[in-house]
């Protein structure tokens, strides 16, 4: 789904605020790191020639702001946080890259595979203490609350990975497990960008643990998304080979919610997916990974799923619904919300 | 050298401090990352089974609370200090250990080796976020300040590593360059583990600035003995194979002195060292380790390494005077400087 009218603007809007202010704080790093960064967001190509590769949506950096604003704030309150969480993001995606190996992100080659692991390793370094950094010289008052949230989040995330990276190893990941750590990591930076604003704000502490909440929910709501697209989406929307969680095997939602059903065609896919105890397992071929998508959705995978992601949102938008907020900012919240977990799958 | 009683006495006394606070401190990631980093502290083997392996000396967390025992603080107010660098180090230590594909530190398997370089990667950002919750949480007062100070010396630290990674391609790095990189690398971070006990303590800023002016000195004194080690010293006291850095190729200290020298040797040192433009180099054979370790030494690379150790030593034990320091922190605070400079070489 293409965003509606006040979504792009709102998200237009709010990028125009926080690019400035990014490009300030990375302008702080050295040469070497600078030229790292710059190519990562998509404003140089390697050599640090001026270019406008696609970035990222700046879905982030927009909650931020809009939870200034919903605190009856101005925008500017907003940017600092809007900047250190998108620093934060971004530095996981550097990392992740090097983890997931992968070697294209957006069309580019990922930074890892242009500039080596040892540079993007400490490019993503620079970039998350450099978010802290902004975060405590904004605001002597507000700033250090605003970076213990970002800390606290930025912990859950790197928890989330971590389970991640150890899942991959397991049979035995239950739904309860594969929920909490995508909670952890997606869902703890998308509750801090959706609160941030608010606590940079001075807003009372129902604002920001209802905007956290909304934050949080919304975040599984798009896991549980991402985790479909991975399985059913288009590859030439997700830029990305069909069915590419199943090709990797990957515990997504839908797999461990299929797996967790009883019956032969559960036991089909445990077959395919999980093989033999202790033998090491290629990638699925494509007709492999055409039948494992037949038996997750035969097993209610794919509804699961797609309940759960609606759940997720009635849940953020509820949670916005429980403080007063400043009603356009809280209409733009919810407008991007249903159009982050209303994409096509 | 071993340390004289006095400075065993410090580093014990310190030690003991430290290491529950620091425990307590890894207790709060979850299982999996709290498995690899007990491993790396040395407290666990890799399955989680208690073990007593050698860790690292602590000299930073010492630092951290004899700067605050020399503002007249009590030993326990540097604690979250000396915790907080403890954890920035050791996330250092984990992401260079894979930038320079060490597999073995303190004689067992690095990280990377043990758990795969994913698990690192994500271990040693769990690390460097604790690092900052540890500070933020500690005191609502001082907290904040001593989470900034943090995050200025982990950023030039970082941009330090960053400059030692794009050196490696370089054929041209000067004297004041390589001088720049060791003060970011080793420099910030001494510094600020010097004077955060200070912080913390609501010293006044001319005794936090001496005492980071103190730290920095000696983290250049530090690296310039490790530079001398690392092609000097004796493999059974160092761990590593005899003139590693030469052998690697490093442009150390000595190696970048001796190489902007003038005459036959120097430009021996050069075809040996560099290799043709463009040309892709293996490490130095043992007969071209031995020449190239008497090249760096004819062309004064040793002596000129030597002198700036005694030099930056000097300046450290003179930041320590430019304030009034409680006595016996003072002393242990010099003790544990000429400690580390004097090594053996």
């Amino acid at each position: 789904m293409t965003p509606t009218f006040a979504v792009a603007e709102a998200l237009e809007r709010c990028r125009q605020a926080i690019t400035p202010a990014l490009k300030d704080a990375v302008d702080r790093l050295t040469p070497d790191l600078r030229l790292i960064a710059s190519y990562h967001f998509g404003w140089t190509d390697p050599a640090g020639e001026p270019t406008k590769a696609p970035g990222g949506k700046g879905i982030r950096s927009a909650l931020a702001i809009l939870s200034a604003e919903a605190c009856w704030a101005d925008p500017a309150v907003g940017v600092p946080g809007g900047v250190a969480v998108e620093l934060v993001h971004n530095f996981s995606l550097i990392h992740d890259d090097i983890i997931d190996t992968d070697s294209e992100r957006h069309h580019r080659p990922t930074v890892w595979s242009e500039y080596g692991v040892g540079a993007a390793i400490v490019a993503g370094d620079a970039l998350a203490v450099l978010a802290h950094q902004v975060l405590l010289e904004c605001s002597p008052d507000r700033g250090p609350a605003a970076s213990s949230a970002l800390a606290e989040a930025t912990a859950k995330m790197i928890a989330g990975q971590a389970d991640d990276i150890a899942f991959e190893k397991r049979r035995d990941v239950s739904v309860e497990q594969c929920t909490a750590m995508s909670a952890a990591k997606t869902g703890a930076l998308l509750g801090c960008a959706s609160s941030i604003g608010a606590i940079l704000s001075g807003a009372p502490d129902a604002a920001v643990m209802a905007l956290n909440d909304f934050g949080l929910h919304l975040g599984l709501a798009f896991q549980a998304v991402d985790d479909l697209l991975g399985i059913w989406g288009d590859p030439s929307t997700t830029g990305k080979p069909a069915g590419n969680d199943l090709r990797q095997r990957k515990k997504s939602l839908p797999v461990v919610a299929a797996l967790a059903a009883a019956g032969p065609e559960a036991d089909e896919l445990r077959t395919l997916l999980l093989g033999e105890p202790g033998t090491v397992l290629a990638p699925l071929d494509p007709s492999q990974v055409e039948r494992a998508r037949f038996l997750v959705e035969a097993c209610g995978g794919k509804e699961w799923t797609a309940v759960r992601a609606k759940a997720n949102l009635d849940a953020a938008l509820g949670a916005l619904e429980r403080v007063r907020l400043s009603p356009v900012p809280h209409r733009d919240l919810a407008d991007i919300a249903v159009y982050i977990v209303e994409r096509e799958f």
